[in-house]
């Protein structure tokens, strides 16, 4: 009897461990898909940088967040006199770099006879310097702030601080020394790493200097988000993510040209991909290549996959990579027809009750129904094109009247023909996602196009974009539907607007009227060098007869 | 002109150069004397250690400096539950060691999706752990305090501090996690080392458990010291003090008889000696020997050299050592002389105006005349009897004399023959440390030594002693005097008071009457397991017929 309980457990189980491994989509090729993001991992290019400057930091309620610096003493002064009365000095390293930082110091005088004790507190901006991060009332984990003690039992000593780093400034603070020896530093420097090695080609000299100013911060953002994958942030999340990805790809396709790491970074996203084969927001790389188990399934991200597949091939020619891909994307599309309304509507509120997670933009107030219809439609065109590169339209034959019913429903549902703007969900809002999504779909008419984005500034009560990831898809959408010149203004005084405020990278978050918006509830645990704000070198390139005039 | 005062330059300094070098005594054998240091450098012992329990803080007003510890749930629930809910917890080793400590994290749930940030503080005794450190008051380096902050980017991880450790306990405060992952630990441990490796033998099975127990706690206190040199303490200084290696060298040859390290210690004294050949009062071994520029010169310290070295070669034989050490020897008895009266007392005044260091005890009140004038004559007694060891005799012919002479102006000068005490300074303050020295150097009968210590009893405003250091030698003179059953009563209740506190090794202060008593106004920053507390082991095992019986 027991015997053949035991059996019947042991049968049940081989039939679920079959059905499991029959559930894995991608069981045959995860495993050379990861071996070929392994074979396309960067060499990191090496720069070893050095302080610049000692700077002081000022409150002055003109600068970002309250705070800037000014020049303070020479910099030769710290390494020529004692650090006992320096401590607190902030060192300014020029300008933003992702790496390694180490230091040394010497005794002055007596002999070392105890341990020294400091604080490090690297930042991105100066406010991150002058704010103190205990008690800490964010919402992500505490220990991304980059403040690091340490402690130096001997000299002379050569320290690196083990975590990698994103700053341009450094406050150090002396928390413990002995009376008996005097100290101080003998040389600092910071290891900074990039996968970033060919310089893009130089803007025209008739540039406005702004678009110069915003290409060169928006160069060194992508560059240091360039790592061994393309990161989000290099300060903060440090890892890639698939609308982040579709955003750098692109840029870096108009820049820094290294599509091996976009390759490494396409095949992680399907090596990792669930068993279902959907594709994850998100993926970490080490110990091993893995997504976060149990996040929600981040339903436009994993369609924006496909745009970037789609200009990665474009970019590249590399049919054997898109072929290989091919299935992952196509794969992709199943997922708009399992909350498919009959009347042709994305149904976004069964979708976001199933647990997936829409995007669109930081924003608590943002109705997605719009913006979700018009980047299925979106990346179904997007697919379309990489299948027709491909030849491999047979295999989706049903998308162009996926598409094409879509966008009936969504000129049937969505737009409001009096206001003449795109509205979204039951209480009709007007938002510039919806507009952006509406147009980047063609949706919207470019007649229609340039009349909502015209009318959202008369509109009351319009949403505006919550951060930079949405502006890229406004800017590309009025680019899109004819209005060059609109979204020059627009690029300039928003990406301009962070130039202005003294970014030497530009930042995840960012809104004009309020330096102190954080959706993590602490302004210092936002990243101020962050990947998908790095577009605007994308614009200014592709788009050169728009932007490359003075 | 010019040129002719380039050659006067010249010439001047081609003199002082060779003036200064002339002036080194020892150049000639410092070289080999650094060599056969490192030769003897021993090889570490390692053993790993886990912690043996959770435990709880719980004040206490009869506990050691008011906290002591409860056993709290089994140390399962740390490895088996998530750390999120356990930040304060206190890990107990189950007794001191002295090493590199280890920790692993694993994720328990979720995707590990940020850093996480931790205080770890390690501690000798419980109220390191309970007592904040900051605003710090001590008057010795901060960085001494075991707390280190550590950020672990990535999980799995498995860390080490860098620093190395000397604790029983360690408290583990959580600073930052993600709230979107769960965490634990998933192991720890502790490499400790120690020179000691022979164990001593077992004392009899009928000795005193009083006694057992503190010849426990004081092998482990002189194991704990025992690492490349003989440390004063494995958690503060950690380094070779002459005065300590002395206490330390004549246990060792009762206990764990490591001579090479006792060896090692000697040669290196010698070897970083001034250059006019006085030996320092500490080495510091890293990056390569050294001593502690323009510390005072602890005069007493560089006498007690020369016990060390008779001690060692009668323990070993190792004639070869002490004859290549003995000029080192001869060389600190110079110093005797140069402040010498022609009463025969040593000027003790001038040679503190001078800047020698009179250490004798850690006292703010105690007049140090008597004290030191004991030591002189004890260190040139001991000398003598190297010298007869070695047959140098003629070496130091004018010794004997000089003995006669200052214990005749010892007797003359600080007897006070009405009160039967032994007086010191100019106000004739009566404190144990006079009674002690003037018995150890023989200028005390053993009738008048042991009415001296009887009479410290009865007067009033004794001197008392500040600590371990001079117990012990309180504790040889009893024991010299022929106060046996009194030498063990003082020993059982002092050492034996800190066995009863609780201690695991001994400590660098301990007033009975005080728990917080610290020489540098913050006593977690005391070391609590301190080389010169550990010469009950040597005197339980010399004097066994005092000691080993029941």
């Amino acid at each position: 009897m027991l015997i053949a309980r035991y059996v019947c457990y042991l049968f049940a189980f081989v039939v679920f461990a079959r059905g499991v491994k029959a559930q894995d989509v991608f069981a045959a090729q995860r495993k050379d898909w990861l071996q070929k993001a392994e074979q396309n991992k960067p060499v990191l290019n090496e720069t070893v940088r050095k302080p610049t400057a000692l700077v002081t930091l000022v409150r002055d309620s003109n600068a970002f967040q309250g705070w800037k610096t000014v020049p303070a003493k020479p910099l030769d002064s710290l390494y020529q006199q004692s650090f006992k009365k320096q401590s607190g000095v902030v060192l300014d390293f020029g300008d933003h770099l992702t790496g390694f930082y180490s230091f040394t110091l010497k005794a002055r005088r007596g002999t070392p006879d105890g341990p020294l004790r400091f604080r490090f507190t690297f930042g991105e901006v100066p406010a991150e310097m002058a704010t103190p991060f205990d008690p800490y009332p964010g919402s992500l984990s505490r220990a991304w702030l980059q403040d690091e003690v340490v402690t130096v039992m001997e000299l002379p000593a050569t320290v690196t601080i083990p975590r990698r780093l994103a700053f341009r400034y450094v406050k150090i603070d002396l928390l413990g020394s002995s009376p008996y020896f005097d100290f101080g530093f003998d040389g600092m420097e910071a290891r900074a790493t990039t996968a970033a090695t060919k310089l893009p080609a130089a803007l025209p000299a008739n540039t406005d200097p702004i678009i110069r100013e915003i290409d060169r911060v928006g160069q060194a953002t992508l560059k240091e988000c360039m790592q061994t994958v393309f990161e989000d942030g290099p300060k903060r999340d440090r890892r890639l993510w698939t609308g982040d990805l579709y955003l750098q790809s692109i840029t870096n396709a108009y820049s820094f040209q290294n599509f091996a790491l976009t390759r490494r970074c396409l095949y992680l996203l399907a090596g990792v991909s669930g068993e279902n084969g959907y594709l994850n927001s998100n993926v970490f790389e080490t110990p091993q290549p893995h997504a976060q188990v149990g996040a929600p399934f981040l339903f436009e991200y994993s369609l924006l996959y496909n745009a970037a597949l789609k200009e990665y091939l474009a970019a590249t020619g590399d049919r054997q990579t898109a072929m290989e891909l091919w299935p992952v994307a196509k794969k992709q599309l199943e997922n708009i027809s399992r909350f498919l309304l009959p009347n042709g509507m994305f149904d976004y509120a069964a979708a976001a009750k199933a647990g997936w997670w829409l995007f669109v933009d930081w924003s608590n107030t943002l109705d997605k129904q719009a913006s979700i219809q018009g980047l299925c439609i979106f990346a179904l065109q997007e697919t379309l094109a990489l299948a027709a590169l491909l030849g491999k339209q047979n295999d989706i034959s049903a998308v162009p009247g996926l598409i094409g019913r879509m966008t009936a429903a969504a000129r049937k549902t969505l737009y409001d023909k009096q206001r003449g703007v795109f509205v979204s969900g039951p209480e009709k809002q007007v938002s510039y996602a919806s507009q952006a999504w509406m147009i980047l779909s063609s949706v919207a008419t470019n007649t229609e196009a340039q009349r909502a984005i015209k009318n959202l500034q008369a509109l009351s009560s319009v949403v505006r974009p919550g951060g930079p990831y949405l502006y890229h898809y406004y800017i590309e959408a009025m680019l899109k539907c004819g209005m060059q010149q609109e979204a020059r203004n627009e690029l300039e005084k928003y990406w301009g607007g962070m130039v202005k405020k003294g970014a030497d990278t530009f930042w995840e978050v960012y809104d004009p009227a309020n330096d102190f918006l954080s959706p993590y509830n602490f302004y210092p645990v936002n990243s101020y060098c962050h990947a998908w704000s790095c577009t605007p070198v994308y614009f200014i390139r592709k788009y050169a007869n728009v932007f490359q005039k003075d």
